[in-house]
């Protein structure tokens, strides 16, 4: 485990526009912000060894409340010594509250001020998630970065329910906050709500904000609103934020996502985008996207992306990935999967190279202009 | 590629009892005898990058002619460049010659002197498969080791048909060996046939001798007949064959199907057993044989096997694999793979040695009391 340093802390070491290069140092190691994690949903990155994700420039992967406490359950997981040593990766790891997959994954739930009754979805059993709870839970898994519990409602929802859900996320943030307490080296993230309308999102930021959190998380987007959207409510809630922690948006996105709203002042991401889309078969690549399954590939004897930092999409043909593709073989979803993260990753550091050069704007245009001529300029 | 030499050849460097030491030499590189061959059907080792499974010992690879007639096709992958460069596998590759799943997967079969007409099992397309087709389609594919087509019967199987069918195999044998011609470095193997009749083995062996192939498979058993049966067939063929000719075992086995079968004089196997299993979680070790799926592992902190040559095996729980496995995860199939075909390997590196100093029957005994003793002698 790299030890460097005993305190949770967070520093922006330069600026262009909005944009922010920063660090995020734990005690164990460096997250180089703006930060793309992957999801490791129930303690493994999908299709990957740590090992091979660690080789990508990953400083710091995500892990699911919901999926572990289900299974195989927080306790024995803190029995077994811990996420990082049950997953082998002694990097550091944020978790989720589970609030959001109980929404979207969980059997009839049950919702009050205290908490959440639900069942999972794969036995039926019951659960309760409090925001105590959830907090124990991230505390039993030993998570670097934790999340308060909030409420996400889909969109779209009349005014009265977002509101609603903000508030009740709001109530719940001070409880997570104080069953979190102080743990040195550890940090807890509030969770901005208040859906698409301006007027809740930043009663949500400012309030938050009085509560001191060591970061501050972007909930609740990029459920199926106009990116647009999205982009809206970030400007609105990013002047309200406290400058000195880091910027999480949550679930997102697409690489134009990551790139319009890290330039608008968000630090940290997560997406199963890059995991999922890899499984099956479509790529993200420096000449745009790109769908394996498709034949127009079936005697192409190129590279996928010369020059992607996954040796899959060097060392082998797309006529291959599309043969292994359309053959559903496990090495395709290796493979893809590799690719996709690689590029995700590089993504970020350019544009952390891009922000410290300020020249951020001149960057997101290469990379657009890349994504818009296409593959076929990749050979 | 190693570059090895520009022939093919056989040599024997040690005995012990009926078993041998022995060196494939190809152009490709050195295949060590006894020799397990993984198995890369659809051109890849499933859920295994090539890198890996050359790091865990791997000479040569078995692939599927069925398969890759079916898709991508046999053309297509010579215009591609062929096999070895379409996987990324440049040491040897040993092709079956699709009879064996003709009779097993394909839909819809026609069979008389002149070959077998099928239909895809994926799409019902229909395709014919002779002695001469199969040779060039293996030829296509740039194989260092091809087989002649044969017959396989079902056991049990009345003796006429047994001896229809192996008859058949050896007039396909002589059209497979006059296809073929002479490739240097490249071999072609006969098929002993005879289902689980002694005479029949016995007719077959010295029928094919006489054709002069550069090796000797024996097909058709470990088709669901006894272990006993199969090392009986196996005693009576040994004799008669050529002893400066490596002699293949196809589709066996268990690691004791191996060691009783290379105790006997075979050189090389294959079987989708260990990849196969791996992929259920199903793994084999010193300790023998363990099922992850198991509840009992599902708070065991030990590593599967401290010794294995698989960093899986070493570096993460039992708990961790019961959890990934009943989890259907990717993650676990890939490791729970390799580590069955890392044992697979170290086995037949041992029964090397073994050989070697001539101490095969304690190598023997020592590894089966491993597996008597059971994974708790393990930790």
């Amino acid at each position: 485990m790299a030890e460097t340093g005993k305190d949770f802390s967070f520093h922006v070491g330069a600026r262009d526009g909005a944009a922010r290069l920063g660090a995020i140092s734990t005690p164990r190691g460096t997250i180089r912000t703006p930060a793309f994690m992957p999801c490791g949903t129930a303690a493994t990155v999908k299709a990957m060894y740590p090992g091979e994700v660690r080789a990508l420039g990953v400083d710091v992967v995500l892990a699911n409340t919901y999926h572990l406490m289900l299974a195989p359950g927080a306790e024995r997981i803190a029995r077994l010594g811990g996420l990082h040593k049950f997953m082998g990766w002694p990097h550091p790891i944020l978790t989720d509250s589970g609030g959001f997959q109980v929404m979207s994954l969980a059997k009839l739930r049950k919702l009050d001020e205290r908490g959440v009754v639900f069942q999972s979805h794969i036995d039926g059993s019951r659960h309760e998630l409090t925001p105590e709870r959830a907090m124990e839970i991230q505390g039993l898994l030993g998570s670097d970065i934790q999340m308060q519990l909030d409420e996400c409602v889909r969109l779209p929802c009349p005014f009265e329910d977002v509101e609603r859900a903000m508030r009740l996320s709001l109530r719940w943030g001070e409880r997570s906050r104080a069953a979190f307490g102080t743990q040195p080296g550890r940090a807890i993230f509030g969770i901005v709500q208040g859906g698409a309308e301006r007027s809740l999102r930043t009663t949500s930021a400012r309030e938050l904000a009085s509560m001191e959190f060591d970061g501050y998380a972007i909930g609740g987007l990029a459920v199926g609103e106009p990116q647009a959207v999205m982009l809206e409510m970030i400007e609105a809630v990013e002047p309200l934020l406290p400058t000195s922690k880091p910027r999480y948006l949550m679930g997102v996105g697409t690489p134009d996502d990551l790139l319009e709203s890290l330039s608008r002042g968000v630090d940290m991401f997560d997406c199963v985008m890059p995991t999922r889309a890899g499984r099956h078969g479509l790529v993200f690549t420096r000449h745009g996207r790109m769908n394996l399954r498709n034949a127009r590939w079936a005697d192409d004897p190129r590279p996928i992306d010369e020059a992607s930092s996954a040796p899959a999409a060097r060392d082998f043909s797309r006529a291959y990935w599309r043969h292994l593709v359309k053959s559903g073989e496990i090495l395709a979803m290796m493979a893809l999967t590799a690719v996709n993260l690689a590029y995700y990753q590089d993504l970020m550091a350019g544009a952390r190279l891009a922000i410290e050069n300020r020249r951020l704007p001149q960057y997101i245009e290469e990379v657009k202009s890349g994504w818009m001529r296409g593959e076929s300029a990749g050979a």
